[in-house]
């Protein structure tokens, strides 16, 4: 029998990992907040060591993604440059024991003159990927940094980053809108929502759009509880107007509440969706593991 | 001789005034920090007293402009709706002393189903169509929230705002950016700038741009030192991007340092302009005393 993989996810502020058997089962997952910005320089062997050691004792490979590969975490794991697909990450991988323990590189593209980068992201992708059995797609993984990803023949080719929960956490907690909108997030006021969706497609942009969130309370044309709402869907909908439409459904990774938000945002706007949990991320590293062993 | 118009601009920060004489000329200027939200309900008369309460003992008239005419203010003067020019305006101030003491309305216009307001760049709006002779024009008032206002025949038939200077800084100082851009605001490096400015015009949305900057750092592609005036041409040419080209120069009116940026944004667009100083407001104020003695 072979070894089961030990899957990592090591983020910003969180650490997640997952013991997952050949056949891609999930068999046991933790969780603990020792996220890289907690870790001090040369800590992080102890860290994993303490969160999933017993599970290491054996000969389980371990892979961990996300921003531990960044220059802040663990080692620097330099990014791949798109197109890449399981073959070209598989073999980008920076070992930190050789044969047993690997960092993930996340990819980078470069578009219009600019670069741009993803960490972590990648594995939804490729874990989406595996889970559907598709081998072309445009996936969308909402998030702070929002990122759109086109996939042909299995390989990341191209995408693009949105700061969309970024600016919706600024405008709603630090802009003149604050003084506005409620100070706890409401229940989504579906109604608020695709109308702000709306609004962006038909605005000049975020800046000229967002102001409406403002006018529409100052004449007291939309209820207070309802404004957080609308401008969630003001700035999903600036991001979701960028992309081109497609005629197969988009493939959305993340959470149930934002993947459900986004969803409706979509089909405001005539676009169907599927959606996928962030558990897409194991399937990724299981399918980056198997990649290994046909190399 | 016709007694001197005092002319007050009464912000939200900051309370100017001016003794103007019949033929425009500005005889005197005063200005303190006692904004509107240092004045509590019922002081308002008092601070105008203290300010410039000499100049009001004769028969001056005195216009008040901006904020004070709000709801936070010293009384709320409603807004006038667009189309609107020096005679709808002169016919709706709110008075505080009949014939003595006024506060000029702000404006309000609809557009795609939702409100826009401004309140105090109206006048500057007047004042610069008295001084340049014009009775059409596309004006561009940069700011905090700044507005681009669209004359025709003398009278504002439609503006929009777009919240530039608010979401510069907000990114500025609050996002992730803020790690990477210098702390102080560095002298413009007009390159950066009119590279932000021309990436805002072909990237889909702020959302997307907004990250260039980070990554442009992440891969030392960007000098730290010319990040903050690469942020700030990004703004400011998503701002612009909305706007539809004209064969008229725009009209800028703001400080020197907020219009010769403005300027420099639209030539990298191919967009004429020519600016006047915020003392346009001034001029504003007496054209409107003026259309009050003709009316």
């Amino acid at each position: 029998m072979k070894p089961s993989l030990v899957a990592v996810d090591w983020g910003t502020s969180s650490l997640r990992a997952a013991r997952i058997a050949a056949d891609g089962t999930v068999l046991e997952e933790r969780a603990s907040s020792r996220g890289i910005l907690t870790v001090a320089a040369g800590g992080f062997p102890q860290v994993l060591q303490d969160t999933c050691g017993d599970r290491l004792a054996g000969d389980s490979l371990c892979l961990v993604s996300g921003m531990a590969g960044s220059r802040q975490g663990w080692r620097e794991a330099p990014y791949v440059a798109c197109p890449a697909g399981f073959a070209e990450v598989a073999a980008q991988l920076t070992w930190i024991e050789p044969g047993r323990i690997a960092l993930v590189p996340g990819q980078c593209c470069e578009t219009r003159g600019v670069p741009d980068v993803m960490r972590g992201e990648e594995v939804q992708v490729f874990g989406a990927l595996d889970l559907l059995g598709k081998r072309d797609a445009i996936l969308v993984l909402p998030g702070t940094h929002s990122k759109r990803v086109h996939v042909e023949d299995r390989r990341i080719v191209a995408f693009t980053t949105f700061m969309t929960g970024e600016v919706y956490a600024l405008l709603r907690q630090h802009s003149i809108l604050a003084r506005t909108l409620p100070a706890d997030e409401p229940p989504l006021d579906e109604a608020a929502f695709t109308r702000g969706v709306l609004h962006a497609r038909e605005a000049g942009g975020l800046l000229q759009a967002a102001f409406s969130a403002r006018t529409l309370a100052l004449f007291e044309r939309m209820a207070q509880a309802a404004l957080a709402s609308y401008l969630s869907g003001l700035v999903i909908g600036e991001e979701l107007r960028a992309g081109a439409p497609s005629e197969e459904p988009l493939v959305l990774v993340g959470s149930t509440a934002l993947t459900a938000r986004y969803a409706l945002a979509l089909r405001t706007l005539g676009q169907e969706a599927r959606a996928l949990g962030p558990e897409a991320g194991w399937r990724g590293l299981h399918a980056l593991a198997r990649t290994l062993e046909q190399a």
